[in-house]
């Protein structure tokens, strides 16, 4: 029986990033992988498959032209899915070669199966033809989430389905319903609506992204409205059907919301809720105990109830995003391992690769008056900047919000081209406590969308000194 | 006649800056424009129309989604000049709207005509109708460059030409020899061929921009190489001369090497040098002398000999970029009214705007090695990261230069999609003497280029720690 340092349930980011962490601080490290490859939900089926689809989404459409060439201007009419899939495969089984590499070249051992607990420091992996025990000093849970499927919906994979199915459609729908305006909704929502179908988004509360800064929220749906969406905010789902085909103009199902109101739509997506996969792991042989979505708690290293088990990415919640979970899988290992590290959560930073993108870091205007921290907004506009008017990009802005007595920046918040590139060099000048003069003070290459932090600067000290 | 605090001679970016930080320091201001639109340079002929072809260029010959469609993908074929003219028409006048929105917000009085010296505090606006005296206490010269035309070679605007004329060509030309490897031959070199022009580079260095890390300039040469430019490094011009129609295959111009080879080709790019413009503004009537190539001299508070006249800008020569000319406009006009300001002139950036993309901030390798400061370098390869991947971009690269004790970024080197976007991530870092640590603890978007500052520092560290 073979005996690890660490054994690592799943090969997503946080599992990948905690193996490669504890490789290379000297452990002996097992990755259990139950699918057919290695990467999780973030490569296969999520992050990066929808990423590959959005560029090709927004390339084919031409729609980030569209500012220069016109407002008909299109790359390929008639995009079909195969136009789209190609590019995400390509790119998927890139992302398997140098994750596999990268296991290799650090002697991390894969075991391919599913994973069980049979005691707190042993695991079974279990294969079609064999099973494997292996015990371990450590265990790290990163095994994800699956989209929720609640029972009341009837789907079935065409018509009515989960983003885990998105990639295996037979054709691009002519008309979209989403169910669900967190990040997998919208980030969906937003690439069909590019691609010319009919999207209409129904969210439960009165903004998409409850985490995001409200008027880069506002500024985003005014977006998602512009390219032709139907959002229909604080509207909650009764019902959703399968239609009898060719009952309602061809529309293949429908959505009866509580406020009385029917929707019809050739197809709908499902995206309310993602859900743990901890019932089959026997986690309760070793002590530890999910929550009733299968999902695991952890206190601030990472670790469960259980001391030496150790959970990160999805399955502890949210911001359930790649870059986190990366985090979160190294931290874990530093804290098993009694490695130094140095985290700086309050600057972690969310993106969102919606079209256009957004992404934020620090404090929102809301959460700063909450706290009643004193601040000013400093603003750019992209169609201000040179950069903005080559792109084409006239609706991206750039906020920083600045303390009022003494100009530290507290936080960035981006929406429009690059918005999850330029975010870093706010989250950096965060990160060494800057005051918005740094931006004034700093030479930008121009023209570049990075000038925004200058205009913003700018535009923010002004008005703190009224003029 | 009008008195000013300041007047400023040219509206590129130096004299932009310049006024408008004048302007909010509350001094009344005034510019002087003699051509028929703000902007300078930059605007018209130079920074903004360049960068518009090749964003177009770009975009319709599809080198930017080879990686993902093909090698043999194209968006448009037979591209035109028309296709590449209107959308840099389009951005032109969109940023004179914002300059001259710029001042007039600002109250900055804009006199068209050409100014001359009249005395050390007076200056002549000319007009074809009519002419105009006024005072000022200080004058800041930014009148920028034209590039030099050597009498030798035999201009005639259509088949030999400087970057003046690339916009007013009547169409692409099949075949074009490039004079001059600096930042003005190489930018254009590199829009030709992706256009599917057959270029031809020649540079009397043994490397095109003779300021760049030598590693990212031979990068630089592989991927011109790559598209099928040819490159004559080494090699000094003797005679350029047109030829008789349908002499050569086609070709109009000779280009004759002193190394004996002949080069032939439609048309010839002159990018050597430029060439100041202070002759025409008697100078000598405020006791000031330019240089032979009408340029100035000044201190490093932009003071020419004589107090009250300042300068910025390209006609000071290097690095004659528009972000750094903006500052050099900003810091004469602080130093001038005494207003505190905190310059950075070690963390300039220089941003080339070749295909692919290149900037660098800090140090080079060379530099480094001559002043016996021990580095490492941490280099991460874009088709390591998923957004490299995502964008088919397989050959950039980010290389941190870290020092060997103190672990500080010492320097910052890029070439690929984004370059001139994502130095500004490690500029800020380097503005706040960072160690290339503060990039392993960082948490980046997923999947963004920006992580390449992670994935470099952890190859500079793992170097460093003999891992």
């Amino acid at each position: 029986m073979r005996h690890f340092d660490l054994a690592v349930i799943g090969t997503g980011p946080a599992g990948q990033r905690a193996a490669i962490q504890a490789a290379k601080l000297g452990k002996r490290v097992c990755v259990i992988e139950q699918g057919r490859s290695v990467g999780g939900v973030a490569v296969n089926t999520g992050t990066i498959p929808s990423k590959a689809l959005r560029e090709a989404a927004i390339h084919l459409s031409g729609s980030n032209m569209r500012g220069i060439f016109g407002d008909n201007y299109r790359v390929k009419r008639n995009i079909t899915i195969d136009d789209l899939i190609s590019i995400s495969q390509h790119v998927i089984r890139r992302e398997w070669s140098v994750i596999q590499d990268a296991f290799e070249r650090n002697n991390v051992d894969v075991a391919w199966g599913r994973a069980r607990f049979l005691e707190p420091h042993m695991l079974n992996v279990e294969r079609e033809d064999d099973s494997e025990r292996l015990t371990a000093d450590y265990v790290l849970i990163a095994v994800g989430t699956r989209p929720a499927r609640p029972e009341s919906v009837p789907f079935d994979n065409r018509t009515i389905f989960t983003s885990d199915e998105i990639p295996k459609l037979e054709a691009l729908p002519k008309s979209l319903i989403v169910v669900g305006g967190g990040v997998i909704g919208t980030e969906y929502a937003c690439i069909m609506a590019t691609l010319g179908v009919k999207v209409t988004l129904i969210e439960g509360r009165s903004h998409v992204l409850g985490f995001l800064d409200e008027e880069i929220a506002e500024a985003f749906q005014y977006h998602m409205r512009k390219v032709g969406m139907t959002l229909r905010m604080g509207e909650k789902v009764k019902k959703i059907e399968r239609l009898e085909a060719g009952k309602q103009n061809g529309a293949a199902v429908t959505a009866e919301l509580e406020s009385g109101k029917s929707l019809h739509a050739q197809t709908l997506l499902y995206a309310v809720g993602r859900q743990g996969v901890c019932g089959r792991l026997d986690v309760e042989k070793a002590s530890l105990a999910h929550d009733e979505r299968e999902r695991l708690k952890v206190n601030e290293n990472y670790q469960t109830t259980v001391p030496h088990i150790y959970a990160a990415g999805d399955v502890i919640g949210f911001p359930a995003l790649a870059s986190t979970s990366m985090e979160q899988g190294r931290l874990a290992v530093c804290h098993m391992f009694d490695a130094p590290t140095n985290s700086m959560p309050h600057l972690y930073p969310l993106g969102i690769f919606a079209i256009p993108e957004i992404s934020m870091v620090g404090k929102t205007e809301e959460q700063l008056t909450d706290e009643a921290i004193p601040y000013e907004a400093g603003v750019a506009q992209y169609r201000e900047l040179a950069r903005g008017q080559i792109l084409g990009d006239d609706t991206g802005m750039l906020k920083l919000l600045i303390h009022q007595e003494t100009h530290e920046v507290l936080g960035v918040h981006c929406i429009g081209t690059g918005a999850t590139e330029l975010i870093h060099i706010g989250q950096t000048a965060m990160a060494f406590k800057a005051k918005a003069e740094f931006f004034v003070d700093n030479v930008f290459n121009y023209p570049t969308l990075a000038e925004a932090y200058k205009s913003a600067a700018y535009n923010g000290l002004n008005k703190l000194r009224h003029i």
